[in-house]
């Protein structure tokens, strides 16, 4: 069976691009992954992109083409790949399968959303289609609305507090302190987190991941050929991915996440990996709440504990599982369909030692959970550090 | 090498739904294809699904999991793939690829598009973003507008008149009086259609493929696995995708489809096969001029000769080779996104002998070419008739 290994990788500034457009934050991605990989766009045989929403936030569908395009890449196979915040890693399953096929053995997936050209009200409609538009939206009831409901069933039933919700936006902007492609570069306390105004209560605005632009690329390679031309590929030893009901109406639970809890299944079925070999992890915490759903999910910590757990600060840098080094979606920033490909390039500078000031020590296992929706579609990949050329 | 049929295939009726909704299109396609595999959904490993633009038709993304939600399918990875009006023919080869790669042995491969619950000025804005929306629509350029350009620079260099373009649609019409599923069940002359009024010079109305919903699915599985469960397979022996510049003004040439020639080309080669061993093809006429590119670029007939080779005939259903015996997007209807897949339907009831009034004799070997855009994306793909379980 062909492995597949990530060669190279890059990605934008993540921020309110004002004054950069989708096309340049794609190259600026792709240019950046090719050189970290030093090939040439003509070892490139296939891509894929994630994006969420790009009709409605630039007016642009097809925008695998686009890329292609962009990046003097035509006539390689081209395609977006869609699945809400899960694009990304979505994406990346998608490309790690096209070489596991034997039809190709380079790909490049990328993930990009330019979400500042709509005011915020148009944004919240284009989000909102990750949910049920007919039971959910069409009622009033965006993102931050469906996650309350969550936060709030997990409040009652597990005595979770706003307070350690708000320890994960606390960690998650410490972290991205320490990331020079964060949107975000400012500590905030607890007590900031809770005098921020409600945006759907008990989540507050720093419950909340921010509306960015940005764009990440990674370089697949079939393993065999990786450890020839690279000095440190990164393996993707699991890809799994999962769905649940679109409407939180339709789920057996509001306080598990089924889709991400039968992904990590598969994955650590496939590796025969537990939780406890895990070093480290990037978990999709578009809001506070989700990150606690994310722990309890993969098994980092028991069902309902999340918030005590992260209370403790054994996610934080130094603690028994860092979550979310690169500073999440909270710190670093959410542009919803580069979001999956970003984790994986944070899993790929922790995994070659190059995370810098906020590196973990022996980082040698890696895993990126990325969700789509309030949770809809999860995937879950891990990665590990190989030995390559010398 | 793994190989990978179709086992199972359903569509629904191609028109104005306005009393279906989204969702119903999909369980009516998807437990159509189920039963005519004569599998449950249980045996269905992934789901890939093919949507242009369901974001600014229905207010909806996430419709991989919307599908496996409709379908009672959950937890299984379910994709959106979008390729522009070539979504399906590409979630057709990311579903192909998924089996090949030994990650899945059945997997269900769906195309979707509701268009009406729009009006027509939105619907234009939603397709002009198959094209370059910041080079093209933005200036006025919609699609009838980018084949017009592309039209009226055949007739300059091959002298195709207005008239052999109509044949086209007189063809295509013909062909849907026998597809109980098609749009349109009225003939049509070359009088009427030069008498229609002009769209964009020189495309007049009924040059131009109509606004229609539908969907359509089919099952793929291995091929070893698909002999002992179905009687009548059908192999896809090449699938493959190509890309070109989104824009017209980043084309080599006007009169040629880089894209479709690149794709064909390579499914030529891998399957050993020439122009003259198809049997038939469906192909995207999403414009008149549309099948003369393409019957060009697939070698049915030399370049610049397309009008012609229509106008003798050689193209109709008792022709040299059958082109769009569905009816085609022109006589069928075009539900972008369902498009690709329904080409696959077409191919399936023909090489199984089960196309009715407009059955091909012999038909052993067939194409598909599905189209994004103004031909920035191309897939081909190429079916042969297998021997089953008796």
């Amino acid at each position: 069976m062909r492995s597949v290994s990530i060669i190279g990788f890059g990605c934008t500034q993540f921020a309110e691009h004002w004054c950069k457009s989708f096309r340049q934050l794609i190259a600026e991605a792709g240019i950046e992954a090719m050189m970290n990989a030093k090939i040439e766009g003509k070892a490139i045989e296939a891509l894929y992109g994630g994006s969420m929403a790009s009709g409605r936030f630039v007016g642009q569908e097809h925008i695998g083409a686009l890329i292609a395009d962009q990046l003097g890449l035509t006539p390689i196979p081209a395609t977006r790949v869609e699945n809400a915040c899960a694009s990304g890693g979505t994406a990346l399953r998608t490309g790690y399968m096209a070489i596991k096929s034997g039809e190709h053995d380079v790909v490049a997936v990328g993930g990009i959303e330019k979400m500042t050209d709509v005011g915020t009200d148009q944004a919240a409609i284009a989000l909102g289609g990750a949910g049920d538009q007919e039971t959910e939206l069409f009622h009033g009831a965006s993102f931050p609305a469906l996650y309350a409901l969550m936060a709030r069933k997990h409040m009652e039933e597990f005595g979770t507090t706003e307070e350690q919700m708000a320890q994960v936006a606390v960690k998650n902007h410490h972290n991205a302190m320490f990331n020079p492609k964060a949107q975000f570069h400012r500590e905030i306390t607890v007590q900031d987190v809770m005098e921020s105004g409600y945006v759907a209560s008990p989540l507050k605005l720093l419950d909340c991941a921010p509306i960015t632009d940005g764009a990440a690329a990674v370089i697949l390679c079939e393993t065999e050929k990786a450890r020839k031309i690279c000095e440190q590929p990164i393996e993707i030893i699991a890809a799994e991915q999962a769905s649940d009901s679109l409407s939180l109406a339709g789920r057996k639970s509001l306080t598990e996440t089924m889709a991400a809890k039968v992904a990590a299944k598969k994955a650590f079925e496939k590796t025969g990996l537990t939780a406890k070999d895990i070093d480290f992890a990037e978990v999709h915490d578009c809001f506070t709440i989700a990150e606690i759903f994310a722990i309890e999910a993969l098994g980092f910590c028991e069902k309902g504990q999340g918030g005590k757990f992260t209370e403790q600060g054994k996610t934080a840098l130094d603690g028994e599982i860092p979550i979310n080094t690169s500073g999440g979606l909270k710190g670093k920033g959410h542009p919803v369909g580069a979001t999956g490909i970003a984790q994986a390039v944070e899993l790929c500078l922790q995994l070659q030692g190059k995370a810098e000031k906020r590196q973990i020590k022996d980082a040698k296992i890696g895993l990126a959970h990325n969700v789509g929706g309030s949770g809809a579609t999860c995937t879950i990949h891990i990665f590990r550090a190989l030995e390559g050329k010398k």
